[in-house]
């Protein structure tokens, strides 16, 4: 039965190398929607500041994914059909930041645009939940699941907070809403300098 | 003789590499076609729904691909031309995916659009086809060809049935015929899960 | 010394994968180009045939330099800046074949634009056939350099004469100029698997 | 605790890969910005040699950043999150160049879209130290930090003053301040090949 279980499983190396392949070409082609203004000299540059501001958000958001997702990946080294299509539906998830990054722009971040946004989010949010459980699956099944680092547990829920709490806020404050969404960047980005400064402190 | 034919040979783990790649791109620039709508809020986002279907079907398509792709070319180490150039073909046809894609969406759908969507789609299946011929041929000149899972053959039969069936049905209902081929990405995601859960169980 | 050596030298796989990453985009965003036809129906297909064949004929071609370059890299598991910087120069010469592509496709394949594809044809061949240098002047330092197959030599020869012949052909009949190249491609395909059919034959 | 650390660190071989990819990506998308000139024949072809130069400075920016992050990255096999995040605002900077250079192209190189473009670049070096510094950090703590060589730091300086130069000379001088961007390039590519051989002689 053993030969007919790896059959059946994949090695990671290349879903690690196909989600890499997507995430790069996710988080690089939304630079083709930031558009030249029309204006000259740094009245141009100026008015398309909002846009570069959504345009660095998406950004840190994939790779805040990217971070994540080698961190869960690695794990396992092998994985079923479970696995492959949780991760491709996180990728499927993805791949509709840089449409939903453009509504935004295309729409100059009113209450809906902003709504629909923190939405796509969440929806990422969720795929990559999937991918998490399905990868847990597998560790319980070989008994190597360790009780999951609290800290970041904690910033799973505190994003997922935040994100929800940004689509009502859309609707009154869409700037606010924005600010919500890049606090969850600005969550994953920091705490980790501060744990890893602790986490050497410790080990001196 | 040996180390000639090892010279005429490839690693296949370049060939999984670059069709990676290639996937990768094909499957992130169709959400480039995804044009944000004029009309604001639910309106806008409703008025493209059937676009974002005809792009998650698009997706379904390319990842369904890339798995059966691994799995197929994982059964052998080192590949000669033939199976190089029947790669080359595979990914050119699959290639052709987001103009079809595009052609569906600009075409809002129509019987022509349709047809042609599926015909790619078969194409695409005709040239994995000849992968999949180029493969085998390897595995028997080695002698490792083992009698393929019938489970897979019969979905490839299925898929051939229901894509060629699309061709006519969409000069009627361009609709149904898109669902036909959706039905196809159901057969692979859904029965496969199923298919598993029986060898967990039977595992036990 | 030898620390020193390999120090200067980089190892070929990260080259690789680069070198993969550069032609998987390449080859995948012509696509991109293709526009979907405001005619609807059968002519509308029909009259973006020649638009197809010269995406075709693009893909080919880069395909062929992704296999030339796999054969040609893997004699070497380290090089030095050169050969780095003369593969960047085929990269960037390969990079400017959608450009020229787009080209010929929007000049609909007028004599000037058709010369033009053909110059940057030569152009990759030219950074191709520096990278080989570079390649064989450090199988040399190794002494493992084998007398070069003499089928591709020939190969080689007979492209760049179709090329170069394809130039002043455009002046005057642009289409036989486009035969010229596509026959290029078919005698890449074709008789590899003439040649290999043959050394199958031999080894039995 | 050496488990632990272990956990709080990632293989680089996967931070290639992502950089790898996301460098590809933004290389390539590049030649999307290249529009095909209205006018026919050699006239067309010489309305967008400027356009062709800048293409050709952008790919040679981040072809030369390519080379020196390979350089960068294999001194260490393992990287904390500080390199993570360091390298991810590396990836960052890059990702806006196509931009910047498509703001040199539509603004027709006038002084402030030229004063962007060093800006941008500048903004790119100043990651890429804030990657070598975290790198370096790493070298440190294990005891296997060398002394740089001095030759590339002197580029990188000489590079800087280049760079930052190329603002207020945009402001008067377009076209010398590009100049002086294509100097670096130049410096970049020369020396290296010169370096190269005094080290093949000395070896001798």
């Amino acid at each position: 039965m053993l030969a007919n279980m790896t059959e059946a499983r994949f090695r990671t190396t290349r879903l690690e190398a196909f989600s890499d392949g997507v995430l790069a070409v996710i988080i690089t082609i939304m630079v083709l929607e930031l558009k030249v203004p029309r204006e000259d000299g740094l009245r141009g540059l100026l008015s398309i500041a909002p846009i570069l501001f959504v345009y660095l958000l998406s950004f840190s958001f994939t790779a805040i994914y990217w971070v994540n997702h080698h961190h869960l990946v690695r794990r396992v080294e092998e994985c079923d059909h479970r696995v492959l299509y949780a991760n491709l539906s996180f990728l499927f998830a993805a791949s509709l930041l840089p449409f939903f990054t453009n509504y935004v722009i295309e729409k100059h971040s009113d209450s809906f645009s902003v709504a629909l946004y923190a939405a796509s989010m969440i929806f990422t949010a969720f795929c990559f939940f999937l991918l998490r459980l399905a990868i847990e699956r597998l560790l319980k099944q070989s008994g190597d699941l360790r009780h999951e680092d609290m800290a970041t547990q904690h910033k799973h829920i505190a994003s997922l907070v935040l994100y929800v709490a940004a689509i009502p806020l859309a609707h009154f404050h869409p700037y606010i809403a924005l600010g919500a969404i890049t606090l969850v960047t600005v969550i994953w980005i920091i705490p980790t300098a501060t744990v890893e400064r602790c986490a050497d402190d410790a080990s001196r």
